[in-house]
């Protein structure tokens, strides 16, 4: 199982499919132009080629561990956590003013896939650190970003994001971390944090923990909580870690996979943090990391539906088993009907979900050159779009990995196995993929559904091209693409109405999921036949265009009509029902 | 997680929606009468939730080792073994004449589902002595049925099946394993076999093996393979485990799940073995063996999914997270509509998968009591949708248990990923399920479509009773659930006349999958609906059954429509395009 980066194809995307050269044509992303994204793509590729891709199984083999108080790592994570501190991955979108390289949110995410393929265990580390990174450049004051940013950005100190607690999970509000003010203007922070990924380890010379805790008389809510900077070491006064912290792992986390990146419990004895921002602004503080990571979060997904895709094919390509009869085969299991159908469909997912999620990436990025209220919403609505269907594709992916291996896929040592126990947490951690499509049905169609609307107002044109290329050609695939395409459109344009038009919560909840899904696979459907349009003689986008219109698209249509239906049928039965059915 | 043993759906079931009183007014089942059933039931849910469930971690965590050539069990699976062995379970179905209880194949499915729930690493170890216990009943020659069959039954001893090879998995035809003749009328056998499922364990004082190979100048290919009965331990003249034979386990697999349960490599070095049934007919009788075993894997689907989706209710109406506004809630996150969604869905899929597998269970018994070839066509054709399905059904349901559970689903101590790695297996072995959708729209429409046909016609006389009975009545739902029942039918029909109408292979084989689905969930709307009808005064029956027709039975149509649509866009790549998308 080589991993081969898929410069190309990410190439691809950026020139024939999606706006990425209007990004390039601001003045704030100059820098960015097409020589430099594949120069930068091709570095990257040979790092998590070489350097990361290696260390996969091993992470997975030998977890970290924690003792005496401190986490180990893996061998071979601190040489491959120094490959990508020293190429200045981490400080990839960053300012430059404090070190960074400012380059688009989009080539992090580009860069952020690769990564994730190679090693998701690893990659999670500096996604964590670029969210504080995030975080602090918008809410830190100037001597909290002098002091802590270029350590960040070099990769010399890494972050982590403390909001969870036992009781308080998705409902961050819930929190009980307390923050006690000292005299000297910072904070004593007390207090229990769970599932803090990469919360300890020896990788870095410091770990910068942003907590969430509650101020003395603050209000019960989210509005009582503010956000602190606690350092595991002190910075001395001339900004070099220092004095140890009151604060540490408490254990780490047996987990289905990702076992190479440590998922610690903390506790917080009185420990020394600055407050970030002002005092009751926490958590809107912490969604400046959070939405970052969402994105960071969606392309993992994407990362690891592309390994499982190239691990797969890889042994269809091999595997002889039966005869199909199938005249121009390969003689292996990819003669096979159905094992074409899961690799078809392992790569048209995969295609999709990259396309998505450089897409959100390139709106942020307009949005963050242009200050354009449009970007910006567009930005918005795709975001929970990404993270929720690009780390469902990643499952699906992975599980379509695990059947093309048959008896094989079951047996840890063959890899696959990994990849869907690995990409499983993506679809709970940064806000369960519940949370995601209620963000999208709820904030999101706030709106009236003018930011779905405009869209959907992109899906028509490229059905409208579809149309026009397939005129008078041999082309009764592109013909029935395009009428696929706008199938789905039209459904998800009145679930858009039906959804904006009702009152939130569990009515629009209801539908939330369905209607997520149906928008991706039409965006879907959208960016591959838009591929396939930009070149028509290339027979590997045109015909994966088509296979996906013609397989995965009707479930669009489908899902948006369940996803306008309401919640009636949901709350029919009374809790003590359904804890009847099942003899409780 | 107390699992508690849903004897009152499965009864309801047998009672209310599945012709299960044809089988108990039959001659050869007439002892299997309403409270025989209800008696049987009870025991095996005691066994089930006293004796195994509290196995299921141990398994998990404490795998079998192979110490020495011996394998060794997890502790507490000897007693709860001999707890099955002892109350006649392995041989629930079995002869009477050799110790067998001679019940029904649908009780032994159901007992088969409870244990499958309570722990499915152990439960699977009966599953293949029962297969065996078929195939001896069936193929095996007098003496080898009283040499055999009355250790098997009791339990003493156990059966396996010796079908893959490294090389020969779901093509069992290229299997390479020789049988030389003996003097004495037994065969050496020489081989390398894997993957066999509790190969070698402590459990039983001995282990029969079933054993696919060649005999000298036996063609290639199908047609030259034989089946052999090849003891752990050969019976010495009183019938009594002998002197050692040669054969054992080389290594075991670590698997991704099923952690509980042997999986070894197996070496045969001229190990005495003897032929049961004609030479060159072995691949026909171990298809006896699989056959069975197939709807008992079916059984496995359900049995996980019942559990997962106990553990995921009992967790959502106990923690608190985050307000959802909703009057007369549970004040738990069972508040939230997107839980509420994950909860109906696990329920009515499980509910849907646990009728298919009943019914096709159904059938077997009455073609077994009756010899009418329509009951046999019906089972054949139920057969491959049963496995494939309600095995899916089971990793669908354990995945959303996770969900449900969020964060703490990720962590294995909460004990909801073990379903889900557990589950994952059965939709690989005793037949992939690709494996089993190619059956079905290969051999099983070789009819033309008759017996999906008579199917859909029982379909219809639901739709027909829905309808009757929603006129004049506030029954809203009940005709919705109607409607989307008969577009489902409808769709599973015209997609039936299309397949049947191709020729074999590819075509068919491109819309196996999109078929299969769509026919088990029109089946589960049809048996969800049929329930609610028997009794409009049960709320739980009636709106798990109108959200499933709501929610799922979309998919149906939605995927009839695909499967119907031929192989041409899985073609229309070659190979090396294949490759090169994915950098090879």
């Amino acid at each position: 199982m080589t991993y081969r980066a898929p410069v190309e194809s990410i190439l691809f995307l950026l020139r024939s499919v999606l706006d990425y050269r209007e990004v390039s044509a601001t003045e704030r992303f100059r820098d960015a132009s097409d020589d430099a994204c594949a120069a930068i793509l091709g570095e990257a590729a040979k790092l998590s080629e070489t350097e990361l891709a290696p260390l996969n199984r091993t992470g997975d083999r030998q977890p970290p561990e924690l003792e005496n108080g401190v986490v180990r790592c893996p061998p071979g994570f601190l040489e491959a956590y120094r490959a990508i501190a020293d190429g200045g991955w981490v400080g990839i979108s960053a300012a430059p003013d404090y070190g960074g390289m400012g380059l688009p949110v989009t080539l992090q995410m580009a860069v952020g896939e690769m990564m994730s393929s190679a090693c998701l265990a690893l990659a999670l580390n500096p996604l964590m650190t670029q969210g504080q990174i995030g975080a602090l450049e918008r809410h830190g004051d100037e001597p909290q970003r002098r002091l802590y940013l270029p350590h960040l950005i070099s990769g010399a100190w890494t972050g982590t994001m403390n909001l969870t607690e036992p009781q308080a999970g998705s409902d961050v509000g819930a929190l009980r971390c307390r923050a006690e003010p000292n005299e000297d203007g910072s904070h004593a922070i007390t207090g229990q944090k769970s599932f803090i990924s990469w919360g300890d380890h020896d990788l870095a010379e410091n770990i910068c923990h942003l907590v969430l805790a509650r101020l003395p008389g603050s209000p019960a809510g989210t509005r009582g909580i503010s956000m602190f900077i606690v350092p595991k070491f002190l910075p001395d006064p001339n900004g070099r870690p220092g004095v140890r912290n009151a604060l540490g792992p408490v254990s780490l986390e047996k987990k289905l996979g990702m076992h190479g990146s440590p998922t610690a419990a903390m506790h917080f004895d009185g420990a020394t943090g600055w407050l970030v921002g002002e005092p009751g602004r926490g958590l809107a503080a912490m969604f400046t990391m959070m939405n970052h990571a969402r994105l960071g979060v969606a392309a993992q997904g994407v990362g690891v539906a592309e390994s499982a895709t190239q691990a797969a094919t890889a042994y269809a390509l091999e595997r002889v088993q039966g005869r199909s009869g199938i005249e121009g085969g390969s003689g292996t299991i990819l003669d096979h009907a159905d094992v074409r159908r899961m690799i078809l469909q392992m790569m048209t997912l995969t295609r999709a979900a990259r396309a998505i999620c450089l897409d959100t990436a390139i709106s942020l990025d307009m949005a963050e050159a242009t200050g354009a209220e449009s970007w910006a919403a567009r930005a918005a609505f795709l975001t929970p779009v990404a993270k929720g269907f690009c780390t469902d594709a990643g499952s699906e992916v992975a599980d379509l990995g695990i059947q093309v291996h048959g008896g094989a896929g079951y047996i840890e040592e063959t890899g696959v196995a990994q990849y869907w126990r690995d990409v499983r947490v993506t679809r709970i951690y940064e806000g369960t993929n519940g949370i995601q499509a209620g963000d999208l049905v709820g904030r999101k169609l706030d709106d009236g559904g003018r930011a779905a609307r405009s869209l959907l107002n992109e899906v028509a044109g490229t059905v409208a091209v579809a149309r026009k290329m397939s005129s008078g050609t041999d082309a009764g695939g592109l013909e029935r693409s395009a009428r696929a395409l706008e199938t789905a459109m039209r459904a998800v344009a009145v679930a858009t109405s039906r959804l904006a038009a009702q009152v939130h919560g569990s009515h629009r909840g209801a539908g939330a999921a369905a209607y997520l899904r149906s928008v991706a696979l039409t965006l879907g459907g959208h960016y591959l036949l838009k591929g396939a349009l930009s070149d028509l003689a290339s027979a590997t986008d045109r015909r994966l265009a088509e296979s996906f219109c013609a397989r995965l698209l009707p479930e669009a249509a489908m899902l948006a009509e369940v996803a306008g239906s309401g919640s009636r049928d949901l709350y029919a039965l009374s809790p003590a029902e359904l804890a009847g059915e099942v003899g409780i």
